[in-house]
Parts: C-alpha cells; structure tokens; sequence
C-alpha cells in the first residue's frame, strides 16, 4: 500500500486538524507508515489550506504528495486548484455544499456529498464538518479501518466533543459508503 | 533564512500544536516559506512524538528535516535518540525537568530550562509545557516574532484558554531571553 491523500479548502475549516486525526488513525492505531505535511506560503495568507498524508506500507523516503490517490475538496477554490490533480483510477471526493463548478474527469471518480450540509442540519453543528468529510472518506475509499479513525478522533478533538465528534464522524461514514455502492451499481 | 526546527518529546505533550503553532507563526503572520511534518511509525506507537518545521525565504523544495539548527528535547527518549543530531553551530534546548543525562556537544549550544517545571510552578498548569517551550525557543533563537507567535497561539488553542498560553509564552520567552544572555556573556 502507497496511497497519498490531499484535504483542501478554505482556513478555519479544521483541515489541518482532519490531516492529523488521519494519519494517527493510519499510523498509531493501523499500524502504517505515515508522514503527514502542512505547507504555508502565500497560499495559506491567502485563507487557502491544505494538508497532506501518505500513507504506506512501508518506510516513506520522499515526504512529498506528488500525484495523490484521493483529494477532499471543501472550497471552491481549493477546487479550482487541485480538482484536476489526481491520479488515474483516483478518487475526488467534493463537498458540493460549498463547492458549485466541480469538475468532470475522465480517470477518476467523483463522488459529491453536501459535508457542510449535513454537519449543519444532520449533526447540528456546522464546525464538525471536518469529521463528517473524514467519515465520507472512508465510507467512500475505506483506506483505513472506522476503528482507528474514531480513536484518533477522541485522542484529538477538545475535551467534551467526542460524542459530537463521533456522531459527525459515523453520518460522515454512512453517507459516504452510500455514495459508493451507488457509484458501484449505477 | 533556511532553517530546519526539531520540536521532539513524548506523546500527551502537546509538540503536534507546537509545530502547528510554530509553524502558521512563521508561514502566516511572519510572511515565510513554511513546511511541517508529522511522522508516524514504529516510534511513535511507542510513545514518541516529533514534530519537524522548515522555515525559508523562498520556496521549500525537499521538505525533509536532514540537519536541523535547532532541537528542543523534552524526554530522555527524544534526548537519547535526537540530542546528537543538530548543526554545528545550531542550537540544543533541553526541558531538563524530563531530562537527567544531557549531551555535551563541541559544535552546538546546549540550552537547559525546566520547561515543564516553570509551566507547572510559574504559569500554574503542567499542560501549558508546550507553550513555555515555544516562548524559550523564540527567547533563544529569535527564529520567529514574538508578535507572529502571539497570533498563531491565540488561533490554535482551545477557545477559553489563550489567557493561560499567553501567560505561559510569555514566561517561557522571557526564561529563554535570559538564557541567551548568560550564553553571550560567560
């Protein structure tokens, strides 16, 4: 397994809390090798934010995301950035709440799910909507176990969220594995 | 300015936020070039935690900590594995509350606080370590703003408690002033 994953969006949407709670589901609770990454420079000064995991099998020799299996994309322009940067037989998975041109790409799969949305009306709080996107994501890609991602979620979320944290994280996973079985049986 | 930060301890003590904190200071409010790592593998299911920083003038290309200028050191775990790796002529800041054998390096300078001590006695709250170790580390090494520092602290702590890691950064920078001085004049 050599998989690298790009969450993207806009400051203030908790992304860079959502790359760590990955790649400690990954790497301390799944047993991977994982590098996780920031980058700040006149995009992030521009409210733009992204971060990045790999995750392998392996020990990792370049800690860069150069062509990534999946990108989560929560801002339109995040998605005017990296929407078209995926790997071929890649996954996009967009928020279509926030998000209204989303590309069309002839290799990859494009799943859509309102994540701000339903933060907002299904768990009630809109500022979780980073966990529900990390539940859709492994509701829709599975790349790693529901288990770890919820240990890592309440060893990372502030104390008395956890059971909020949690909610957000399983409507997150159960709409994303409904977004695939329909991509899988169209 | 290329300068690559080592943040090293064991889990629980806040070095992830550190390097957050260190890293949006320098790349968001001081206008750098910024990249920060994570690494998860065998090292840190068993306890260990590192988070690593670049800071430069211009855009990062390998952004792999190879040879750091500065390491703070806040276990004997960390110190044993990290305390020999730093550039001659960087600089070595050592919380010797955790830590009872110390290097002792021709090239570097070796810097002792009680970090966590001042954070449990001066500041009143253990918990806060990672924040005085930020302040000591600015103190010393002037590698960013305290300004830039300030900002990036009260954006990333939990809400409610930026009173409390003000309080805490401000006393670890000026702890670590004083250490500069006694360095500069012996």
């Amino acid at each position: 397994m050599y998989k690298e994953i790009r969450l993207s969006g806009t400051g203030g949407q908790g992304l860079i809390l959502a790359g760590i709670i990955l790649a400690e589901a990954a790497g301390v609770y799944d047993g991977y090798d994982v590098i996780q990454t920031q980058s700040y420079g006149p995009e992030a000064r521009g409210g733009a934010s992204r971060a990045e995991v790999i995750i392998a099998d392996d020990v990792i020799d370049f800690p860069k995301v150069t062509s990534p299996d999946v990108v989560l994309i929560m801002s339109q322009q995040a998605c005017d950035r990296y929407g078209q940067h995926v790997k071929p037989g890649g996954i996009v998975l967009v928020d279509d709440t926030n998000v209204s041109s989303i590309p069309s790409l002839e290799d990859a799969c494009v799943v859509t799910l309102p994540i701000t949305e339903i933060a907002r009306h299904d768990v009630g709080r809109q500022v979780v909507a980073n966990v529900v996107a990390l539940g859709a994501l492994v509701g829709v890609t599975g790349i790693v176990t529901p288990d770890a991602m919820e240990k890592a979620i309440s060893s990372r979320v502030p104390r008395g969220t956890e059971e909020l944290n949690m909610k957000a994280f399983n409507i997150g996973l159960e709409r994303g594995r409904e977004a695939r079985a329909k991509h899988e049986t169209p």
